[in-house]
C-alpha cells in the first residue's frame, strides 16, 4: 500500500480555505492512506476556548463530512487533526475517515502548554482502528514525548502510527525513529509549516514531515518549509513481525514483571 | 560533578590485562563517576556457558574488589560490566562500586541474541542506587530498545542512567537522546570498540560512547574506534526538574489511566 504525509501551513481561522488546501493536496497524489497535520482546519494559536469553539468542528458535521466524501471518492483512508466541538467543550482531536464512511476520533491525551488554556485533555484511552485491512493508531504531536503513547498503540496491534503534528521543538522527528524501532511499526508524522503571530506569541512550525519504517529507516522526509505530499510504498505486514534479530522479539522479550512503571 | 564514559576494546579472555586497561583509563582522568563498557573484563563472544563461567567474576571477589579499591582511592563511583558468576549460573551484569566500599549489582534483563546461549536473563527489577549523593540507574546495552528500562529507572528517581554497552547495531546512540529527553535524565553510554572473531562469528563494536543531558544535548561523544575517556561537568539536580515547558512536566503530564501497556 502507499502511505502519505501531507504538509502545509494552515491559515489561522480560514476553515474553508484550509479545507480546500487539504482537498487539493490529497487530490494531487494517489495514496491509500493520507495523514494531515494537527488542527489543519483552524490553525493553532487560539486566544480563548471560546475562539477555539467558534472555529471547531463536529465530527459528524459537514467539514469532516467533506473529508469522508474525499476518502470515499479516492477509496482511501484520511487522518486529519481538527478542533473538535463536543457540546460546550473543545478537544484537540484527529479523525480517521474510511472509504466506507466510518469516522473514528482520537482526543489528544497530552496537551502542549498553550493548548492547556484552550482544550480539554483527551478522556479516552489510546485505541487501534482497523481500516482498509490495516490496523492504525492515532497520536497527536506532543504525545510523541511520552513513550507510553506509541507503546500503547503498538501493543494493541497498530501497524502504522498516524501522527498529525504542529511541532515547534526540534526533537520529535528524530525521536519518531526510536518510536518506530522500539515498536517495530511504521510511523507517519504529518507536521505543519509556517509561522503564527497571535495573542502576543510567535510560533514557527518545523515541517520535516516524515515516514519511518519498523527498522528505523526514514522512507520519506519533507523540507522545513512549504507544502509537500511525501509518500512511501510499504507492506504493513512488516509491522506484524516484531523480530529485532533472529532471536530477539521487541514484544516477546519484554519483562513486565521486572519493570516499575507506576 | 564530573561524569565520564570509558571506551576501549577488551581483549577476549584476558581478564588481568583488561583490568589493567580499565585501571589505566580510569586513572588518566579525574571524575566523580566513571561508566565502563559491558563485559569489560572478559570480552563478548563466548563459545559456551562453561567458557563464560570460567571467565566470570564473583561480585565479592578480587577483580571487582580491585574496582572497589580504585573507587576508594579516587573517591569516585565506578560502574563496570562483567560476567557475573552466581553458583553454577552466569549473568551479564554490571556492578556499581562506591568510594565507601558498597557494591550493587544489576543483572541484564534483556539479553541480545548470542547472549541467550550463555547467560541467564536478569531476575531482579530495575533499581536505583544512591551513591555519592546522586541517584544512579544501571541498564546494559540492548536494554535501550525497551523504553520500559530507562522509564523504570527514571520513575524511581534515577538522575543518571549508567549504560555499559557492547553495541553492534547503529541505532542506540541516537535513541539514547530520546531516552534522556523523554525521562529528563542524564545518560552515560560507555560502549566498547574493536572486533571479535570467534565461534564462527565476527562482530565489530561501534564505539561512539556518549553523555547526553536531560534536554537531549550531547555533552560529549567518542569516536567509532580506539580508547577514550569522555567527560562532562554536570549538575545532577537538573534531572530532578521534569519540566519540558513552563507548563509541561514529563512525569506529571503522564496519563497512566489512558495507557494500555499489558
Amino acid at each position: 500500500m502507499k502511505i502519505a504525509a501531507v504538509q502545509f501551513a494552515p491559515a489561522f481561522g480560514e476553515v474553508e480555505a484550509n479545507l480546500r488546501t487539504c482537498r487539493n493536496l490529497v487530490s494531487s497524489v494517489e495514496a491509500d492512506l493520507y495523514v494531515l497535520p494537527e488542527l489543519a482546519l483552524s490553525g493553532y494559536l487560539f486566544e480563548s476556548p471560546e475562539e477555539a469553539h467558534s472555529l471547531a468542528q463536529d465530527p459528524e458535521g459537514s467539514e469532516i463530512g467533506a473529508f469522508a466524501d474525499l476518502a470515499a471518492e479516492r477509496g482511501s483512508v484520511i487522518v486529519v487533526g481538527f478542533a473538535e466541538r463536543a457540546g460546550e467543550a473543545v478537544f484537540n482531536s484527529s479523525v480517521l475517515v474510511g472509504p466506507d464512511g466510518r469516522r473514528s476520533v482520537y482526543r489528544k491525551i497530552h496537551l502542549f502548554y498553550p493548548e492547556k488554556d484552550v482544550f480539554l485533555p483527551g478522556d479516552r484511552p489510546f485505541e487501534v482502528v482497523e481500516a482498509a485491512g490495516v490496523r492504525l493508531g492515532m497520536m497527536i504531536c506532543f504525545d510523541w514525548i511520552f513513550p507510553e503513547s506509541a507503546r500503547s498503540l503498538a501493543l494493541q496491534g497498530a501497524e502504522i502510527l498516524c501522527h498529525p503534528a504542529n511541532l515547534v521543538l526540534p526533537y520529535c522527528q528524530d525521536a519518531m525513529v526510536t518510536r518506530a524501532l522500539e515498536n517495530r511499526v511504521f510511523a507517519v508524522t504529518a507536521n505543519r509549516t509556517g509561522t503564527e503571530e497571535r495573542v502576543g506569541k510567535e510560533l514557527t512550525f518545523t515541517g520535516l514531515s516524515e515516514i519511518v519504517a519498523p527498522n528505523g529507516e526514514i522512507l520519506a522526509k519533507a523540507d522545513t518549509t512549504g507544502e509537500a505530499v511525501i509518500t512511501a510504498e510499504i507492506d504493513p505486514g512488516r509491522a506484524r513481525d516484531k523480530a529485532v534479530t533472529p532471536r530477539n522479539d521487541a514484544f516477546g522479550d519484554r519483562r513486565p514483571e521486572l519493570y516499575r512503571l507506576d
